[in-house]
């Protein structure tokens, strides 16, 4: 079976696997007081700013939950797009682990809609309801679309002018970067973001994300809330080395830009297609595409992709579902080309 | 002012007030272990079933969240109305005490969508979402509707099929019942519920309401559940008396039955003004209705009640908001009388 | 049976049930907004200090958690006494609805140590232990004693220089201002206490405690506190207009004066008798003895009260468990002269 | 520095690494869905039985804070040493993620005390104190000592009579079981354990550890347990092919015996010291003893280790702290000569 179901699907890099190698060597003090860990949070700061401050946790889930806690008390909540993986793909983690209420906007194309952000806020008039305090955007969005510089102004004006806080799901803020062509430190001054779940295992880690307080009050606590929810690895640097080789030496873009051009290149050769459908501005690494059914029963014989959504849609002929194509880093041109025959092949 | 803003703006009956001063007599175990909650737990049982087991707390967001804690697992889910109080006006309790996601519909009139119920099975797969283990149906709606047997068959069937537990959120079930013109048992069966919030505030009481398990099965941790999440009484015998005298001798119906009647009173006065729209069936002690902002505003400056939607709706002319106005077990026929003037002249 | 089992087995001072008779007249607005809430409030500010804030909730559980709540986040701990109500008495709730910890110490008396507590403060320096943030003391204490000026001078210095919240378990803090002689306003100063859990229901009203915030800061975020953890009242008038009757006109120290004098006299009518052997000194309301077996079964045939602990004790003839014996606010001496009588004739 | 502070100073066993970069070739299915997950749990069942069913999660915290949640509901209580790493070293994650109490007994050497855990039973009696459900040891335990076949019987019964679940803390029950040259399923069989955090970062992973369900009942919620607890690893092939490894080929064994025959080194060349005496029993791979401050001192200017406790203790000198001195799978015997010779020279 050929795999584009998920970018995590991949094994790891082996300059990851290599720096992870070298840090093993020898004892050193656990629980993150070894040299890696220090030198991947100065790496975030040349990065992402000076105030910048970094923790590392396991995955993704843990890096949006425990930044969501570090932000939110449980009678407080966020309100993010019904999309959002903390909505729909953690297993109601946030509820349970923070206790806190999520909010659902719709917007288009996997985005909140900042209007209906809006009309949420008269629930803080009213101790019956839970008080809006986060706005919680995911870029990289589970479309796979990306949130223009116009559109993180307008949402860092919302919420300074809201008194609210702002999350960024950064599983694949590296994607949503190199596809903006910004740095990552403009990114965070355009948006305005206070925390960002900043990832690593998507884009060529073994697995390691990091909590990003660009708002270090909200970080003060961040050591024991990790310790607490179980996030806190004891042979830390085989953690953190993944970050420095992946921070400092330009990896995290170049494995970004090479999953996106195959995104690209994907999107190019299928478009012409008659049957199929894109659904979405492919801006990250992410393909999604409605086909007849029949089409997707044929190419699931030899690829192993997520049918998204099942169910018709007004705007697409019926019975053709909703399907997803994700490349990564060590996506091959060749491995494309092969994806986009069978496709056309299977019409 | 003259209050219509909700049927717990109301007092105590008298006959209540007289059972608990009575009840109060002597010096008596506490927590429970008194006579006056035995009554009670008998009571139910007449008029539920004797598979019927009652604990009562203090009030109706207690029941809900209580009531979902011994069916559900952090890592389970409720489906309700997106209108569901256990939704919208209990602060987020059910996801802060219980841990557990809440999964929202769009029915009409407050009502769940079994349609739509049915299409988030598809969660059960897989453990990146919750598990849809409970149905929460609200009777009488927070519209004011009821559920007629048709459509409980139809939600028991829906239940038994698919392995979900029905919670029923019966904060006004008396004036559901004295709606159907059916028996409270009759409504047990025919719905199948396994458990249900039974209220008594909003009718009469000074405080109060029962967790009602049918299914026994499931309240066999409640006592436990209902001392650690602050809710047993220790001078029981002043909350279980108001059930006596509540159930024992028909006041719940009778109680209910008026405020209905003074809603359909109401209804029946105002519906023939050209500036009210009425917004839902009347079915209970409430009416929503859309009128001018103008007349509004004059009735708010003899009358309290609430706004419940400032937007417009297409449906309605625009500049119409929707208001409520409740009434209750001691709302008089002049009350009434004067408030339908009182809007008639508002136009 | 005559009960000595708890001060909540007696029912309702008559002052109160009839406050609670003028306040149901007519509608009201719900939750709070009503005059008796501010009236009680008012009185608060009267006996605490105009820096004081009161919210209330049912019962003495919810005021401790709640209070502990507002002071404490999971990843933090209370330091109490092993005997503390919030340890033995609440089912986990501390635990279940704030997630902290509780660190216990075991002082003489029923007090907490601080020595022990000092010795806690190591945690602090580490991720992997809880930060111990709150010191709970009980007043009076759960063996009935009372923490003496001194005592809460050093409890109040001790808080500030390690910068820890003084909470204060105050279900029966009117009997300890009772014994202290001293103002409620004169126990705030000199224990610099944070927050009270300011108890009603054992001293003669029907059900209903405070939370009363001296630190304003705190209390900041109380309301949602409250509403979330279900112990937000509708006919809120029906709790508040119970403390506007206690706190305005005398009738807590009148109550609490009267309680601890029937259990001085109690005390003094049982320490002559060789088979009884007073356990604590008796400060409040309460008398602790220990009794030969023998002599505990047959006052069980006429009175109720509790063993408290059936294991001997060094200190102690062997076979000679403990009890307590509660007085209340309507405690007669007669009853305590049949008691006491009783007593020596059981031996 | 040379380091003896704990045996997660050490780095990855050579072998496990290769199984991991051999794990990391081409594509696969995220989530567990992989070759090394399946044989990974084969290996468990052939080393525990073919009841046994594994889940791996990050780290020990993990294991035993989601061991006990699939045994625990908020208002039920587990036993426990004093000393275990779930009290003492989690940050209080039993409490805030579970939500419930653990209640603290206090052995010789780390051990639980039956006796102690009988006299808490009680507390089932009555709904105003948590609910004792589990038992849960540490083997071996925090002081290196290791329970013995006729402390493991003792305890199975008094579980089985008692209807406690028993849960192993087993972050170093490789050592235990080296120790007591049984077989993990001997091990298995005689303890009657229900779950066990079987731990495997302190011998030689590079981190992972397993939640073993011997009591299959207990595990049935745990897929979505682990998700929602944020412990579920996208690339699960680099966590379970460590413990292919580990498992399959006797690792396991060979590492925890060398790590206590190095802690045997160590006690045999430093027990004949004048300045220096054993606190307890060196059964596994830690040796804890007691030095005059001054020695220590000089030791620490090379070595580092942790003083565990300052004070003094009545059965020692006064003035000599007691330190832990930890082995592991790569301590060389050159090492603990070394060691042992800077421990007589600092007398």
């Amino acid at each position: 079976m050929k795999i584009f179901a998920s970018d995590n699907n991949s094994g790891v890099h082996p300059r990851i696997f290599e720096a992870m190698r070298k840090a093993g060597e020898g004892r050193v003090q656990a629980y993150g007081d070894d040299e890696w860990t220090a030198r991947a949070d100065a790496a975030v700061k040349r990065l992402l700013g000076q105030n910048a401050r970094s923790w590392f946790v396991f995955l993704g889930t843990a890096a949006n939950v425990l930044g969501l806690q570090s932000m939110l008390k449980p009678w407080e909540a966020a309100i993010c797009a019904a999309s959002a993986h903390i909505n729909t793909d953690e297993c109601g983690a946030a509820e349970a682990v923070v206790g806190c209420k999520l909010l659902l906007t719709e917007g288009d194309n996997g985005k909140v809609c900042l209007d209906a952000c809006r009309k949420m806020l008269w629930m803080r008039s009213d101790v019956h309801h839970v008080y809006p305090r986060v706005l919680s955007i995911t870029q990289s969005t589970e479309c796979g679309t990306v949130y223009g510089l116009e559109e993180l102004r307008d949402i860092k004006e919302f919420c300074r002018e809201n008194d609210l806080y702002l999350h960024v799901d950064g599983a694949r803020i590296t994607n949503a970067v190199a596809h903006l062509g910004i740095s990552l430190a403009e990114f965070a001054e355009v948006s305005g973001a206070d925390v960002i779940s900043f990832g690593g295992t998507k884009n060529g880690l073994m697995f390691g994300e990091m909590v990003v307080f660009l708002n270090p009050e909200l970080g003060r606590d961040f050591p024991r809330i990790r310790k607490q929810n179980m996030q806190l690895l004891s042979k830390m640097r085989f953690l953190s080395s993944q970050f420095v080789e992946y921070l400092d030496n330009g990896l995290w873009l170049e494995n970004a830009t090479w999953a996106n051009n195959m995104a690209v290149l994907l999107r190019d050769r299928i478009t012409p297609l008659d049957h199929v459908k894109l659904c979405f501005p492919v801006q990250s690494n992410a393909v999604f595409a409605r086909l007849p059914r029949k089409a997707i029963d044929k190419l699931l014989q030899k690829y192993l992709f997520y049918i998204i959504d099942e169910a018709d849609s007004p705007a697409y002929p019926a019975g053709w579902p909703m399907i997803r194509l994700m490349t990564s880093f060590n996506t091959s041109r060749e491995e494309v080309e092969d994806l986009a025959d069978a496709i056309a092949k299977a019409g």
